[in-house]
């Protein structure tokens, strides 16, 4: 390993003052160009880093944001990198993707492999592992190199930084209630298990939607499901001869699974069951019916991740120990597999 | 601008041999730590870039793969960049993913970045303002500079490299036989404007299975769509009153539109038209009919991609002159968009 240098230790080899270290690190105008080279190839070679972010952001040069996602064949996490490119086109950055592939590892090796020299800061979108571990020890020594990092969708509260999320509960309780309004009285949901922040804040506001509504909530009602991608046979099993009207899907594969499980078990839908799901994805436009869910607008999530990350990397070092969470709205989707409003009010 | 030094130059100014520079940027452990962290500072600092791949690609280090992909909402994309990260996984190497949004120059930046120090190879498919413009020195130049390159799926004839492709031909030859197979006579193909490669290919096997039956094309048979995103109206303008038992589109958008534009001019899928698709992604899997398709196995792509440019990034350099072409074999995976093999022999 090489040994950490201080400014200090390079200022005596280079016979410069530490000031004019300090200044060529900043690539001051008032150094060199020759001592400002000097300087930062000799710091490059002792691998010097910064005990402070007194550098200024500003001085970073690589205009390029990291982005790190969960998962990468994924219809949501590539729509918010859509809407990442479009701001960072727009201002010169280019954009870096690496997937976690929900491994905590993985979320750690691609962080400080973009982190040493690729970006200059960071767009996350934290692994399943990680929120298991709740060890985040990763992101906030980012931070405190210097490196911003905004997280969106799935957050940690415990780390202060830039957030964009939507409010996964409203959004949870606007499609129960619109299940409520137009009458349905029985309704299920399928969720996944609750270390996955946003199934567990779905899950919340199907119950409080529920509660509004003078409804006891019943835990057979409730499906938790663990393996996502092998979810139809624990489906099937839940909705068999179960007695509802509708189901709240909190993400657009349950939605669709159950929709042709209720085919199978003689239910159609709208008719018998209503299903809404959560994303806006291909599925939801394109399966027939078409379902009636829950937009979280990926794009718009990309474009106000990739703003709050520019405006801190660009932005004077007073004002960078602000941090935001913008709340992206969601909004309901009125398709084919949901009834009208007062197309049953009888029932 | 820094100017270029050489070798020689290195040499001069650090008072060593060439040989010494030669070997340091090596990494020989015949050179000591400090000569060979000072040559590289040095060789760093002015840009020093070899003039041929003396430098055995063995002595690359930042163990990561980059990934440039013309899309990144694209499943079939994402599926590759699954198979890549499998391979990449196991060998211990990173993957960096970039998308060029189907921009030229997007495409160049990200690969100059990239080669910059982020990645020791790349897997790439070209964008489509590539394919148009045919030029591909920024490929070439990262070739030349020692960096491997294998490209997939949207490739480049003219430049010499590792490739791994399906038999888009063969691929739509054998859709477009179980078409005929079925009993089906009056097929339209739904395809891109004939740049697209993987477009022009299909439809090229599309005509090969037509003229093997003795069956004469009809140029009002062939649609040839330029804007993917909304070929909604320009699909259904084709099919009014078109007399045809079958369509074979090129990708799954295509085959799902068609089908709804179908339903919409009262045909039945696949009673009066039989569909099939191109890609195997989740609208084929979910769509009601199910589709019919011809399944490019992505991620099969993405792991021979892979094991292409680790074993050219770890081979001996006496080998790194061969290259080679892999070609995935496609194969027709049938569901419900297609009567089933003598269902309606007489028709």
């Amino acid at each position: 390993m090489k040994q950490k240098v201080t400014l200090k230790q390079i200022a005596k080899e280079l016979d410069v003052s530490i000031s004019t270290v300090s200044k060529a690190l900043k690539d001051s105008v008032e150094i060199s160009l020759d001592t400002r080279q000097k300087v930062k190839a000799f710091a490059k070679l002792y691998n010097y880093k910064p005990n402070n972010i007194a550098l200024s952001l500003k001085n970073r040069k690589t205009k390029t944001i990291g982005v790190i996602i969960p998962e990468i064949v994924h219809h949501f996490f590539t729509t918010v990198i859509g809407g990442v490119e479009k701001v960072a086109n727009e201002k010169g950055y280019n954009v870096i993707i690496c997937s976690s592939n929900n491994s905590f590892d993985k979320e750690v090796i691609n962080l400080e492999m973009l982190a040493s020299g690729s970006a200059d800061g960071f767009i996350l979108s934290v692994a399943k592992e990680t929120q298991l571990k709740k060890d985040y020890h990763h992101i906030e020594e980012t931070m405190s190199q210097g490196m911003p990092v905004v997280l969106f969708d799935r957050i940690i509260d415990e780390v202060v930084c830039d957030k964009v999320i939507i409010d996964d509960t409203k959004g949870a309780q606007t499609a129960t209630n619109h299940l409520l309004s137009i009458g349905c009285k029985k309704i299920a949901i399928l969720t996944t298990v609750d270390y996955i922040s946003v199934g567990k804040l779905r899950t919340n506001g199907y119950l409080r939607a529920l509660r509004a509504y003078d409804i006891t909530e019943k835990e057979e009602f409730i499906l938790k499901i663990e393996d996502i991608d092998n979810c139809e046979a624990e489906i099937s099993e839940f909705l068999k001869d179960k007695d509802i009207d509708a189901i709240f899907a909190v993400n657009e594969l349950f939605a669709v699974t159950a929709v042709k499980v209720l085919d199978v078990q003689g239910k159609k839908v709208p008719d018998d069951v209503s299903v809404i799901g959560f994303t806006d994805g291909i599925l939801s436009k394109h399966f027939i019916p078409s379902l009636t869910t829950v937009s979280q607008h990926g794009e718009d999530m990309g474009i106000r991740a990739a703003k709050l990350l520019i405006d801190k990397l660009e932005g004077d070092d007073e004002v960078t120990e602000e941090y935001r969470t913008v709340i992206i709205d969601t909004s309901l989707i009125q398709r084919k597999s949901t009834k009208k409003i007062g197309s049953d009010p009888n029932n």
